[in-house]
């Protein structure tokens, strides 16, 4: 018995998001169909959290188990042959038993991206909110820094309709939360900001020990509204203490959010 | 009756190509489809050229006449909103009766794009040939210049076959030829060559009068063919003497290559 962690690039454009779901293209259901396809076996790779129809990433992280004995280059090289093009895995590696994707992360990284064409490059459309109206990154940064440590984020969760629509076996309230967090809504986040990149392409970058479902995107919306004169960037410790999700702004389209990097270097603890 | 020119920017992977086919998504007809919804006229826009399935454009140009008055910033407007974020109207100008997108074009710019990632990361994959043998730009553009000036391009034109294809009612053999020149092969190059545009991005460029159908990807995959030491930068001209289609290298995949730009401020007679 092997175990193994992949990292892994993706366009979430084509897929219905990471988790496996009847009839439907996901990430996971077709790297899944690719482990398959080359060691015979049926296994569902565990990803480090789940990501929404049209969320891409740069470093996902997704771990399982194998029978067959195959060293990791190749394991690498037969599912590059065998993916699509919008699936890389750019690393396998072998890992203990103890190790699960999910579970063990001790922090993530999500990038937000913002273009501010008057008209969008069709090239770029797939991978950035195209936002028209102008936005002023230095009230979009204050905001952003007021959400550093450690808080309780209902008011940025998804609203409790989400949850009706969840489907039958799936245990999780939280895209990425361990099952003892599950009824909490407390995340500490390490560093939460805005950069210009280019420019008509603003970033936003958020560290966190975990987020909840469409945290980074609602929050992506409410920095938006401070952004644009909407609401005042000071205004985000009392959106924090309200514990309502009516109290923050929209949420963002998925399109613009990557997931950058899953960190398992610092113990659970710090979670 | 009001003539009009549009400069459209589209993201090719989604369509069938540029030209319309029943029951297929393709630019053009999705174009004259948010045409009769504005307008609730019947219209097919004349492209600049085709431009094959998967094959990008950030400057194809479009010509059409309408009945219906409408100031320009408004069909523009209009189309961006019906339109997917994957066609763009970049322009939308009144000009006069004679204008043709195709008649009037007095020169072309193409580019090709190669990355040379050992991975190709996801979201360049729709926009690159990756391409993970080495490849010496010098020895490209070294051929990519022999090309330059007046020459008879057969053995870069889509052999045969393709024409076999060719649907009822299609009158043109090459993808961009005015009529007075259907069936001959000449076409002058002004400019052709390779730049390295970042560590892992080749990009080709080539302006010309014309190009027949398939003509820059035959010439890309012969270019990449002398990059990686299979021909001689100087093989070129006996490529072009042969006047065979099996002379020159393989067909460069559509998704590297963008129509950048159609130039109409040049008499015709520089053809």
């Amino acid at each position: 018995m092997s175990h193994w962690k992949l990292t892994i690039a993706y366009d979430g454009s084509p897929y219905h998001g990471w988790q496996v779901q009847p009839g439907l293209p996901t990430v996971q259901g077709i790297l899944a169909e690719a482990i398959r396809h080359i060691t015979g076996e049926t296994v569902l790779p565990q990803g480090s959290g789940r990501t929404d129809a049209g969320v891409h990433a740069l470093g996902q992280i997704a771990s399982f188990s194998l029978e067959s004995p195959i060293p990791g280059p190749n394991l690498q090289r037969a599912l590059n042959n065998l993916l699509p093009p919008s699936i890389r895995i750019l690393t396998a590696e072998a890992v203990s038993a103890e190790f699960h994707a999910r579970h063990s992360a001790s922090r993530k990284t999500y990038e937000y991206r913002i273009s501010t064409h008057a008209i969008c490059p069709p090239t770029l459309a797939p991978f950035t909110w195209n936002y028209t109206w102008p936005l002023d990154r230095e009230r979009m940064h204050q905001a952003a820094q007021h959400v550093v440590g450690t808080h309780d984020f209902t008011s940025f969760a998804a609203a409790s309709p989400d949850l009706a629509t969840r489907k039958a076996g799936e245990t999780e309230v939280e895209v990425d939360a361990p099952e003892m967090q599950e009824q909490s809504a407390v995340r500490t986040i390490f560093s939460s900001g805005w950069w210009r990149q280019e420019e008509h392409l603003l970033i936003y970058r958020v560290t966190g020990s975990g987020f909840l479902h469409h945290m980074v995107r609602n929050l992506v919306g409410t920095f938006v509204d401070a952004g644009r004169g909407r609401t005042s960037p000071d205004a985000l410790p009392g959106i924090l203490a309200a514990r309502s999700r009516s109290a923050a702004g929209p949420t963002a389209p998925p399109q613009g959010l990557f997931l950058l990097e899953v960190d398992y270097s610092f113990p659970r603890e710090s979670r």
